[in-house]
């Protein structure tokens, strides 16, 4: 699934303001007559899109029959512009799009051009008022992979762990039209916690200010608790791409065990 | 220059309606203080995007020198986001960005898939709601290059010639991002008169659609007037790439020339 994440209070259903999740659950809803509840791999706050969101739901098997055929193009009746479903796919029963997904990948786009984005990809690009050193950033982001406890990248949520594993934390200086250079910033791991990605990139981006050396994002993960020197980047430069899963074959063992460890 | 379309009616300044020639205007007005008169390279109907488009205006050079190092961040600062001015450069004196221009080049971006456009790429692509055989618009497409009357394919207005040089007609297939196709339409010509891109794009939709033959477009050619069964496609699908000028050292002698033939 595909979202502009602009109108939308995030992806999660909230009384009074307009999400993805509710857009959603409301137009298969009406394609396929039934309350539907998705489940979603990647929670996303409030103005972070989407080209690779991936959701499940749990479809009676002759409705799913009757329906499977047209159903991308039907949802593309009843959606808004600014969400689209790309394809649906009959599942593992023991498929979960939020337990089983062993990895997510995230893009961060900033430019310091001084004359902004480019106005058609205004929508996903950060302007940043001051230069980048977009090596620094890269070199900074090297020391963070691995598996670590991310609690000053975190915001704290009682009894939660914020140990993750960073699969991939990559920055580079990119122009995706002739004139217009973008600071990238690729962000993998098996989970982030909540506004755990934008805080990485607020800590890469006081690196290539030149504000902190290259080791300072690395050395705040002896902290335990959120580093409140550490500023949120803003929400519009982010963009889930992919969600990564086992193959079919590996899915009941593997969420039997994901289930186990995160509820107990 | 670059500027996103939706909200502007067109390049061309008019009254009671937002132009992009007004905003830029009223912007380098407001740095410069002083009046600005644009003379633009390409003037994009309603809805029309660009991310090259390039006009000129005449600065006496004691202003020049003193603002040109800070004119683009300051333009930064009172243009609305939706139009930017990447870079500002001293012309040769016999630079016009009308008349000098070699060539425009266009991209017209539609998609066919089932699930629509991607959301943060609706602004800039359309959705077509059939299925369209890429290969075989290409191969009508490559039988329109070359100077002809393109009357058939241009509005009609009184007096003017509606003899062009296309340069480019190219069709292809391509996934700007995984899983999403979108069918591209490169347009390169000296000069377009009005509407001839998105008539072109028309005409080789209804090929594509399977509902005219791969010689149909080219066969237009030789109509003395506009072909009324050849469909506008929509605005917001094209975008202004790029203007190509000759080198200074060719300038002075290639305007003269120019002008005297379009004026006379």
């Amino acid at each position: 699934m595909q979202y502009d994440g602009t109108g939308f209070h995030g992806w999660a259903r909230q009384p009074a303001v307009r999400t993805v999740q509710e857009e959603l659950e409301r137009g298969l809803s009406t394609v396929l007559r039934r309350d539907v509840d998705l489940t979603v791999a990647g929670r996303t706050d409030a103005g972070v899109h989407a080209t690779g969101q991936v959701a499940h739901c749990d479809v009676p098997g002759e409705l799913w029959a009757e329906q499977a055929p047209k159903l991308v193009r039907r949802l593309r009746g009843v959606l808004p512009p600014d969400v689209a479903v790309r394809s649906v796919t009959e599942a593992h029963p023991d498929f979960d799009a939020r337990f089983a997904a062993l990895a997510r990948h995230y893009a961060y786009r900033l430019t310091d051009d001084p004359a902004g984005p480019s106005p058609l990809r205004r929508t996903d690009t950060v302007a940043w008022p001051r230069r980048l050193d977009a090596t620094a950033m890269d070199l900074a982001a090297g020391l963070l992979p691995g598996e670590h406890d991310f609690a000053a990248y975190c915001k704290r949520r009682e009894g939660a762990t914020t140990i993750r594993t960073l699969l991939r934390l990559e920055v580079s200086r990119t122009e995706d039209e002739p004139g217009v250079e973008v600071v990238r910033i690729d962000a993998s791991a098996d989970a982030f916690c909540h506004s755990m990605v934008r805080s990485l990139v607020g800590g890469l981006i006081a690196v290539g200010e030149g504000r902190r050396p290259l080791d300072w994002p690395a050395s705040l993960l002896e902290r335990a608790e959120r580093a409140s020197e550490v500023p949120v980047a803003p929400a519009h430069g982010l963009t889930l791409l992919a969600v990564d899963y086992p193959p079919d074959a590996a899915l009941a063992a593997r969420t039997g065990v994901t289930r186990a460890r995160r509820d107990g």
